[in-house]
């Protein structure tokens, strides 16, 4: 059977990305602590195509991913994946992106009850001539209520969801989703918790009414978190609240590279 | 060529509904006041299939939609869209649901500054063996606090942008989206603006924090307001709350039907 | 502290459903052989409110939620959980609705490889008056490869992926998601891989050119399948292609009850 | 009253981008030809925030886009808008994004009938120290046939909808919507049309099959298009197939920039 894939090309293009996306599968996320968590993942794979061929095997990059979801995945399996891409396709650079609802177990601030909340994640992994580099995203949702509204008004201020979305190139070193999320969580003017007992939801209307945040605020606390990480490359982050007196949200947004690397 | 939609079926199933799905087109819809509002529209548009007939003829839907897209439209023309449909794919039912963002002015409570808020709505029409049916859909975005989170805290409440989605059949009476939106955005702690200066946001802090509402309590007054309608045969309404301390909704949802109908 | 929740309220309105919605969390469900499948599940919970009661408890349902989530859940488990729910909100009825994605092993039509597929499902789970019932709701990915195209064309046909989506009423029989899917998945052109090699693509292209159907031709031959399962009391199914040739989808749709229950 | 969005802020973090996001609105786009079209826009707005600010002002923004939405827009307009949200907002930079549905008429190509079909737009304007900034993009639905099904099959090819998504800098020169479409929906195996009727989906099926194509063929010409566009300072252009044989897309990108700007 004729293999219309390897057939030689005359356009001369080199292309830098060729795969699949929008892949459901099931995936074992490694946890910082105590084995892994089980997600459901929405994946992207590819590779570069060199001119000389006219397609890529999309088959194969199924088969790598199906052999995979076997095993508990980071940052460093999530390199071994791209070599195995590379290698099995001939190519130079391949990269990948994973996105997953990820549970961390939360303690009511007074109830001390229990529950897991969702956060959204994202792994993407790149391997080029720069060798491999490994981007962590999360998205934290938060509660934030407005100075500007607290300070005018008699009594009350309009509170609303916000979240805080953070990408992180982490060079070298190792960012567990666990700490990135807790360091960014305490930006907005109190965390949310999927289970609230009355005492809680007193605390935690208090804490956030004593602790007004404009998105702007949470912007520059949250970059002052991201600054601190080790080791990392560059950050981008951007903060949506989802305006309860409006029908669309605020945002702000700020990326920034270090030079050092 | 051959008609294979028009080939015998030897299965004997009589279809309900067959047509197309997903159709994006500009439409015009009949305003309250003042001629007509362009827009976006998402149809769906359907006749019933009789056993022996294999197939009917989908590219006659879209001739039909394009043609209708140069009037503006209300529940008469929707009827007048639903009978050339049948007629033209010889039929004997009919249904359309169109869906699209139509603009309101509103003025700020208290600098009256103007701006358009969306709502979200919804036409459908029915044309079967019981006449003609037209549902008003709508979606009306509200700011909603929390009575609990007011009672115990000492200072503060927790509030979040909110929905009401009611349906409304209409029975043989005209129901104004105007009206609709209006009577049920009251319901809430307050109404939502895409514009409000300084003065108007300390007006809608504070009267949000003096009308404290639970879902439940946004759900039975717009029950309130619906039983009042004239001459309709049923509704049905959810009021959803994006909780600002959880990353889950809080919903209550209720359906009523009137027999002297 | 007030539990403001238990004042009593003068509006004399019942509610139907008051509760949660939009609560993520990891569930575990049956699966017909071999234990239980980890899934993330996208969950809808309430209960009724009588007229005397200002409010719901709405923390009590993720509590209930949470502790479920460590056992494997099918209708059984469905059924206790809204007994304990209602219990716990002193309610009369209660409902839920879970949606997940679903995996199936599915093996390739010649080169017998094995790959994962995601389905579409959903849960849902009534306590009510009528006793307690259970719909099961399945989405199925599909090939259709349009019988007018191939039949007026010298060569080829256009063909698309499509979807079947049902819902049963199971009344008192059990129904396995795979046994609906596999059942279903048949009623297309062709049904559809995660991997396939160039082997089986030779092989599903050539079978899905020998079995053309209209969307029409799809939906008759789920209803043949959907009539023939045990002890059901009603179901609906829809059927819809994204076409390859259009910007639109073509749809059919049917809902049958059967008044022996 | 007080303002305190002009409070002074100590962390010493200039912000780049702060503003609303998610607004929608109906606006006027320019056409090429005739005028303008009215749209429904979701559209995004911000500005950089300096050090000394607390906040930034949000009801401006929307006064500034409820002004503009009255007047047809164009390249030279969205700088307009710019340069007012900076000189109102005290900002040396200012950002926007307009997502839009824009419709174009289609003729059948054998029974000349027309259609309007809706493509994805996107405009992009930055006004910074670089100066004033235009990015247009565009998603055009195309028809992709396989040639390896074609080719190892004996007779028939599965084919899908697919989608080309460019987005393009276009430096100083002028690129219409109308034109960036046109040149790339001749890139798949064929182009989409709403209305087609029998004889047109003979040749519609017909061509496709004597000119499949895989998504790197797809990229490949859209690059070769890309390329040729006057005046640009880079491209980026994704082609994504909704695999009719799989419940995955496979997909191709690249990202070119022209040094000579």
């Amino acid at each position: 059977m004729k293999d219309i894939q390897l057939h030689p090309d005359y356009r001369l293009i080199d292309l830098q990305r060729v795969g699949i996306k929008n892949l459901h599968l099931p995936l074992l996320i490694k946890q910082k602590k105590n084995g892994y968590q089980s997600v459901l993942a929405n994946v992207s794979l590819s590779v570069d195509l060199p001119r000389h061929y006219k397609g890529t095997h999309l088959s194969r990059f199924v088969e790598i991913l199906e052999k995979w979801s076997q095993k508990s995945l980071s940052s460093r399996e999530i390199k071994d994946i791209l070599e195995e891409a590379a290698k099995k396709l001939s190519a130079r650079q391949a990269q990948i992106t994973i996105k997953f609802k990820y549970f961390i177990k939360k303690k009511a601030p007074v109830s001390k009850q229990e529950s897991f909340l969702d956060y959204g994640c994202e792994f993407t992994g790149i391997k080029d001539s720069d060798g491999y580099n490994f981007i962590l995203g999360v998205e934290v949702p938060i509660t934030a209520l407005c100075p500007c509204s607290k300070e005018i008004s008699r009594y009350g201020a309009h509170n609303q969801r916000g979240y805080i979305r953070a990408r992180v190139h982490c060079g070298g070193s190792i960012i567990w989703i666990e700490d990135l999320v807790s360091a960014l969580e305490k930006q907005g003017s109190y965390p949310i918790f999927p289970l609230l007992k009355r005492a809680d939801e007193k605390f935690v209307t208090e804490r956030a009414y004593e602790n007004p945040k404009f998105v702007e605020d949470v912007l520059r606390d949250a970059i002052g978190v991201l600054r601190k990480l080790p080791g990392i490359k560059w950050f981008e982050v951007e903060c949506e609240n989802h305006e309860s007196i409006h029908n669309h949200s605020a945002f702000a947004y700020q990326r920034e590279s270090f030079t050092n690397f």
